[in-house]
């Protein structure tokens, strides 16, 4: 629901007495000189695009390959630059999670290198004929996938993400201009150098990827405002990232990522399917957004699953904010310690942690009306061996992503099979789940004739 | 380019010194009536919208022939409202292609009907299996059509886009939100009623069709504001009206139909289609986004070609602001009545109107450069016998429709045979040219599975 081409940040900053409409490009408040930057290298970025947009397959898999091969040839450079970064890092006092996501050693490195050779292997989307026909006038129609132009990446202090969108970028055809956390400044310029002195190399435009690494803050919002000279912007982080990006944005924008995901233990659930879908989707990887955020639980097997399920959520080390209901499960199974009532707003958050919050309903309409109130779009579960029961959550839903018997930690590009993943989408328009290459393009209508006119 | 999800009329009304966030939805400058009227509107048709989004492809054909079967019933209170419409119209001076446009008599409304009636008969994009594979582990996964939900409409005055989009977005399964231009209010007030009336009778919910008949224009800002609440909003119409949407609308929009289209007549071209498709695409239908507004003859075919087309033209009544090249010709061919120069601004000027900007270029090259400098990526032509130019046009312009000697009025939906067109998308997210039942659609992945958690 969040596409966005607005003219938010730069209305906001423009906005005067007097009503004027506001020049979307370079609001007053961002530093001309960081918009003139940014401007700059688009620019450049756009002339590249037009190359890249007429790459053979061929072509863009061997630059790929030579990228990987950059990548794993400058390890020594990439990684002593991602030293000063963690030092720094450290010095500020940045969290052992985020210190951890931030580091490369020789191994990091060459998994990363390795993301771009997966990359290459995948097949190319553009010139996809999607549809096509040939009309009773003889005009021959077809829909083709070519690349949007300029792509633009908002992230955070995550290096290899600076490489997997330069490598989804360019092998869909796109230019890309990659504006990583500024905790990363060392990596990223060491990687992204590697990267253009492969594409140099090979004959191909180095601004083909592009790092923002001027500008500060203001060359972020140089970028979302620079609409016309990019095509599309992607955040990937947090939600506070994300919802800055779509708030502030007048390029268009496709939001990516907060789950609040549930799981919903149907009557007619096997216990242990119940108990291994709930464990899993919450303690396998507690910090993304298919992991669970909500667990409901149907009345009439409440007194079977409870128990054990409490006591292994326990056993996680997963605190449960549960209903009165839950409290009492969790009191009977031992499991009290790891309990805690449920507050204010527990139901909307997305905890990114071992927590839960967790309900017993009384029906599969209790079930679903809850979903609907307060889903994120993202993933929902339903354990059941109910047919009937299935499909209503598969029909009534509205998510990304529907589950019957399934873990929520599967709406993944990877587990999907997509072999790369840009991000996953809870918006509706364009692109809605896990985003690879295919969603980095858009469409255009060949037409050919022999000369027809509309009569 | 334009997709847009933006708080840009909302910044600006609540933009404070402060710098606080604003409320997207509630803009201080919108008149509260305007936007409680709409809100609670928007609200009775999201639950509306929850039942279409279930509906059988039988119930939505029966409904829509039904709603067929209502229109033509009310013939006559339609024609009388309408004349209300006409009379008002007339009084204020209303120009005579808008009052053509507005006009309903019986044979008009039964085409009206009849446009349902055929929506009826295309099939049901809802369901429709994108994509689907089963995994390495057993999960089966398939993307599937589903509806928006809650789809906004703001167009001019013209009553059978009315009747048009409520058939698209009941057979699509989304509850539709429509503000249509008050010269127009009667005439939609008894369409709206007769299409309600078939809804009730055949037990679905009349807030599947919304006619949004109060708080003048407050009630359409309210109606791009009401993010959350109203899914996507297509605008329909001028120019002005477009990018007012674009611009104000915090709800995601599709743009629609500026089209500044081009018809290049390369070296080889054959005279003949050159003459053909040149005065087809120009005169056909000036005042639609598909018409020519500007061509672009080779220098090497100029004297072929130009004696016969400048004549053609002339005998159209289509008046060509040339270059001087241009101007030459036009005297030589007798055809100077029909020609002016060239003035600044005519080479983006979308003339909708008998009026055609040219000039000529000395190359393929400067032929590609000024579509790529001008083009509104609506849909652009090139005449050619060559197929290596052919092949050049449709790999390096980038717009919405590329066309090999064929008339640009063939972008359309009906001529590209989907049955039926909500408008014509110029921006490269979500949908890209024509646009029909599909693109009233999102998707959702469906995962089923037997318990399956990820290692």
């Amino acid at each position: 629901m969040t596409v966005t081409d607005q003219a938010g940040a730069a209305a906001r900053q423009s906005a005067s007495p007097t009503g004027g409409t506001p020049a979307p490009a370079q609001p007053a408040a961002v530093d001309p000189a960081a918009v003139d930057y940014v401007h700059g290298v688009a620019r450049r970025a756009r002339v590249a695009s037009r190359r890249l947009a007429l790459l053979s397959r061929a072509d863009k898999d061997a630059a790929l390959l030579a990228m990987a091969d950059a990548v794993d040839a400058a390890t020594g450079q990439i990684v002593a630059a991602n030293a000063e970064d963690l030092q720094r890092g450290r010095d500020a006092g940045m969290a052992t999670g985020l210190l951890d996501r931030l580091t490369l050693d020789d191994d990091r490195v060459h998994a990363v290198a390795d993301a771009l050779r997966q990359v290459a292997s995948l097949p190319d989307p553009v010139g996809e004929v999607v549809r096509g026909s040939t009309l009773a006038n003889g005009l021959q129609i077809r829909q083709v996938r070519v690349p949007m132009g300029v792509v633009g990446m908002i992230y955070e202090a995550r290096p290899n993400v600076t490489v997997d969108a330069a490598g989804l970028a360019l092998k869909s055809g796109n230019a890309v201009l990659l504006r990583g956390g500024s905790a990363a400044a060392s990596s990223n310029a060491a990687l992204v150098a590697a990267l253009r002195s492969a594409l140099a190399e090979r004959g191909l435009p180095e601004d083909a990827v592009n790092l923002l690494s001027e500008g500060g803050r203001d060359a972020a919002r140089a970028l979302m405002t620079a609409r016309g000279l990019v095509d599309l912007v992607i955040p990937r982080g947090g939600a506070d990232l994300i919802q800055t990006v779509v708030r502030e944005s007048t390029v268009p924008v496709i939001e990516t990522g907060v789950g609040n995901c549930h799981v919903y233990v149907d009557s007619s659930a096997d216990v242990q399917s119940a108990v291994d879908i709930v464990v899993n989707s919450k303690v396998h990887r507690p910090s993304v957004c298919n992991a669970a955020e909500s667990l409901l639980v149907h009345a009439d097997v409440a007194d079977r699953v409870l128990p054990a399920l409490l006591a292994a959520l326990a056993a996680e080390g997963v605190t449960v904010h549960g209903d009165d209901a839950i409290g009492d499960a969790a009191r009977a199974a031992g499991a009290d310690r790891a309990y805690q009532p449920i507050a204010d707003g527990d139901d909307d958050t997305e905890f990114l942690s071992l927590d839960l919050s967790a309900r017993v309903v009384g029906s599969l309409d209790e079930a679903l009306a809850h979903v609907q109130e307060h889903t994120s779009g993202h993933t929902e579960a339903i354990v059941t061996a109910d047919r009937a029961a299935a499909r209503r959550w598969v029909a009534e839903v509205d998510a990304a992503a529907v589950m019957v018997n399934a873990s929520t930690r599967f709406t993944d590009g990877g587990e999907f099979g997509f072999g790369a993943e840009i991000g996953i989408s809870t918006q509706k328009l364009h692109a809605r789940g896990p985003m690879a290459l295919p969603e980095l393009t858009t469409t255009k209508w060949v037409v050919e004739g022999d000369g027809q006119t509309r009569a």
